[in-house]
């Protein structure tokens, strides 16, 4: 797509804001669940597995919550009761919602309003939460993040409901909880509201998808375009910096996946409130290339590579990623890869979207499975800022992947790590990534915040599975010197799938050091699986000390380098950079 | 059962065993499986498909054989090629003389017959293997264990295509062979075949089986009796001695498992060849009650705890189980549990014992679960040496698990562990038994055979969950002075579900300090999961060092004990008793 097209787009997107809004009382615009998708469902959900077994896993949440007192606890610390409560509240008045449009049985209706009555009760007696510490803080949540995952589901669950309603309660519930809330995501922290990274979509997304419920185009208008409306924030802007041109997500697949929820749920709330906007058509469709690579990025298990602050276990069918593949194939079209995903995620999402996956999936007579070819992601906004090689070599689970990292640093989740590699073999993980160091939801661990070890260990990179010059991280293990700097790819070329190789460079990350690293996948008859060759060419005008950590899981069962046991006294490695930690 | 009564049964039994013996040729016994029920399996096959699975993984196992060349290799290290082919050789005896019973295909006949011709032309060459270290040697292995492994499998296989055979081609496999591995087993290494041991079991059983086959009484004899026919050795006295009267094995779960096919597949040899003796009523059919007790210590996940020198991973599923239970369904009687542990193994065996599992699971509308209670097992031949107390809460995988172990060390394989308990929870082991420490089937780690660190840290008594008096293992550490001794039952008390309690002693392990652990079982509905409440009290008239470890296995998440950080220096505990390893 050539830029004159793209400009062609945004023009036309701003035109069709700029129209005069219709009543909203005469057309409420549905979100996510229109009529019509709510009565196939109802006509095809014995006929569809998939489908069947979704809508019998939102009646059984629905069934338990009924079951128990409903509570809008007073706000209380990350990872404990209160949090995990409104949490959970969330969610079942997203599920109470969508299940009403979908039977129109009132006592669903009933409870999200029964819900939202509470918290528009305790919501005006809030200040900011106390516990917020580095983040910007909300007033239910100890993060405004947080607060915006509420909104996001409680603005489905209020247009589902939104006609079940009488003017009264609306106005109540609008006045009490729900635009305050918008406004103190949007006015009170501006600042996050603008931020390019995934804490702002979650903000533009929440507070744009109420302003379609609700039919303030203000709030639609400042999502779209960041609170001065010059896009120098807003949604527009992240699809256009946040993403390479093919899709990849530089803070890594972790928080793509994250972010996919709002990106996709704002994407589908606009397409369905002013489908001449063509938003899914944004950016040469941005949105098909961030799904898609994303899904690409994950090993034949279904698990995302645990790349920069990154959770060793999120898997494929985590349901940020069940909503954009379901909307992805629904809106782009069918693709069979998408479907061997979709057949490892096990659920679709209860719109026509996920109808059409279950339809689709129902179809197949045998269960379809990913499998995915070698492929590079470019980097950074222009694409030219390295990248990120992936080499594959079998199929299905018992597939080996290598995967060498060479593009940007990725913000404040980032780590110290360019050349570093991962390489999955035999259903797990063989030369594995840190991840993250924290305790996602353990109350007495900060409540999942980061720990300290995240900066000191797991950023640094001895933590990685690349070269340390002279004890020191890359970059001497600041963020801004980092952020300046990225990988440089020199080939990669997977057409012989006996040969495979990908080569980069890291000329900027040690000072007056040069690097690069050339891995090889190599499939060879005499050997049982595939071999790694690794060949990484260090030259500096200086003598350095070159630490090549290569963080094997597994057992050391036999070496011809002879090497001492040290049985009688440790002592850390070093000072500082992660060394103080081995 | 009397002890008058349990006279009868061993005057009947030598009665039997004295009377001549038929003409083989007009009788041949048919050790494992006849004509009648290789008939019902081809009858059933497609009906029951757990028996339908098996006979699957049959064929396709000598689909495999058949389309390599067939290899019979000069002997090699354990867990080397060699080694493996040989052990893989005598699978695929074993199943191709089934699959000849069942199908009548001769094919199977003849790659039996083929084998056996290359091991005859190999086995009149060979000496005692040279890499036997501490072990009987056998010739094609390392050990003569393994050469009796051989034997048993090969003796079925023989069984099976005995009359597919020319009685010249009998004549030379017996001769060069069959009689020579048996005499090995049986004459040159006659100290080993009479060890009240399961590498005895194994050597009566293969050369008592042979006997059978090729109508030999010399070698029923010696193997029911012992080589001097006293029953010193043998395997009447392995069923006297190697059993408390609940049938628990002295050495643990891991071993009995491991022995449990030697006693099954001989005493159906007997059973069929001899029935009039009723070897599965012998000693009040303590061959039920071996079954019975393995199965009943096995984790909810179907894993038996590693007790003594165990495998961390050995489950009920493995092949000695699977045998030894179809065999027990038959012989003794269908039980609900006995087919929730079958459902678990998944397969049966290819005999009118397996049939049997196969039919009455495939009668089954929902898949049967295990589920036993908790229960106590005495310990030592005359049930009067403590015992081993497991105490259950919950059901299916999610069942909690408490075992205490306070019965006799075990011989050779035993660890210096007495009040040492294992808690199984959330579908894992939380406080783990440590098991053995080797590497098995691994070529260059000695070819599995145990490493020092066996014996200096997995033995100890710091390696396990109980408390170590003075920095030294119990009893020194010494196996001697360890078999003189045994824990002592206090109580055992699980009537109650809400609050189950066991209690044991051990006051002659650490001299001069008497110990006893009582622990409990509490379900509680203030706890969502069962709590262990342990009380271990120690008395003694001098100053002693009490180190209490659990061994557990998760993660420190909070602790109101305050603890000092190692971060700089790291050196080992202490300079003996596994106490240098920490």
């Amino acid at each position: 797509m050539t830029s004159q097209l793209r400009l062609c787009f945004r023009i036309a997107f701003a035109a069709a804001l700029a129209a005069p809004a219709l009543s909203h009382a005469q057309r409420h615009p549905s979100i996510f669940i229109n009529r019509t998708e709510a009565a196939a469902i109802r006509a095809n959900a014995a006929r569809y597995p998939l489908l069947r077994k979704t809508l019998d896993a939102a009646r059984a949440m629905m069934t338990q919550a009924f079951a128990a007192p409903m509570d809008v606890p007073q706000p209380g610390e990350a990872g404990g009761y209160a949090h995990e409560r409104h949490k959970q509240n969330y969610r079942e008045m997203q599920t109470a919602g969508t299940l009403y449009a979908i039977t129109g049985e009132a006592r669903y209706a009933a409870f999200v309003r029964d819900m939202l009555d509470k918290y528009a009760v305790l919501y005006p007696t809030l200040g900011a939460h106390p516990l917020s510490k580095n983040q910007a803080p909300g007033k239910l949540f100890h993060q405004s993040l947080n607060e915006a995952n509420w909104l996001v589901a409680t603005s489905i669950a209020y247009d589902c409901v939104y006609d079940f309603l009488k003017p009264a309660e609306r106005a109540r519930i609008e006045k009490n909880l729900l635009r305050p809330m918008a406004d103190w995501l949007s006015v009170t922290h501006a600042k996050e509201f603008d931020r390019i990274h995934n804490h702002g979509t979650w903000a533009v997304a929440s507070v744009g998808m109420l302003g379609y419920v609700i039919g303030d185009t203000s709030y639609v208008n400042r999502s779209i375009y960041g609170t001065k409306r010059d896009k120098t924030g807003g949604f527009l802007r992240q699809l256009d910096l946040l993403f390479s041109p093919d899709g990849y997500y530089m803070e890594g697949p972790y928080y793509i996946r994250y972010a996919l929820m709002p990106f996709f749920h704002f994407a589908e709330a606009i397409q369905r409130a002013q489908p001449e906007v063509g938003i899914y058509r944004y950016r040469d469709s941005i949105l098909k290339k961030a799904l898609y690579s994303a899904v690409q990025t994950t090993f034949p298990n279904g698990i995302f590579p645990p790349i920069n602050d990154a959770s060793r276990t999120m898997a494929i069918d985590a349901p940020e990623v069940v909503l954009a593949l379901d909307l992805a194939y629904d809106r782009y079209g069918a693709n069979p890869n998408l479907l061997g995903s979709a057949a490892l995620q096990n659920k679709v999402i209860l719109s026509g979207a996920g109808l059409a996956v279950a339809r689709d999936m129902a179809a197949k007579t045998t269960t379809p499975a990913m499998s995915w070819s070698s492929v590079e992601f470019t980097d950074g906004p222009d694409g030219k800022r390295g990248g990120l090689g992936i080499l594959r070599s079998g199929t299905g689970l018992d597939a080996s992947m290598l995967l060498m990292k060479y593009g940007v640093h990725g913000e404040g989740h980032g780590h110290f790590d360019k050349l570093h590699f991962i390489f999955f073999d035999g259903g797990r993980e063989v030369v594995p990534d840190y991840g993250f160091s924290r305790w996602i939801n353990i109350e007495p661990k900060f409540g999942g915040r980061y720990l300290p070890e995240n900066d000191s260990y797991a950023m640094q990179t001895i933590a990685h599975n690349t070269v340390v010059v002279d004890e020191t991280s890359q970059n001497e293990g600041k963020e801004s010197a980092a952020e300046k700097v990225w990988g440089e790819r020199r080939f990669f070329d997977a057409k012989d799938p006996a040969v495979q190789v990908m080569s980069a460079r890291a000329d900027r990350h040690s000072p007056g050091v040069a690097m690069q690293r050339t891995m090889l996948l190599i499939k060879d008859a005499r050997f049982s699986r595939p071999v790694v060759v690794d060949l990484f060419r260090l030259s500096s005008g200086a003598d350095r000390t070159y630490d090549y950590p290569i963080h094997f899981r597994g057992q050391l069962i036999a070496t011809d380098v002879k090497y001492e046991g040290r049985s009688t006294k440790q002592e850390p490695l070093g000072k500082g950079f992660g060394y103080q930690h081995l």
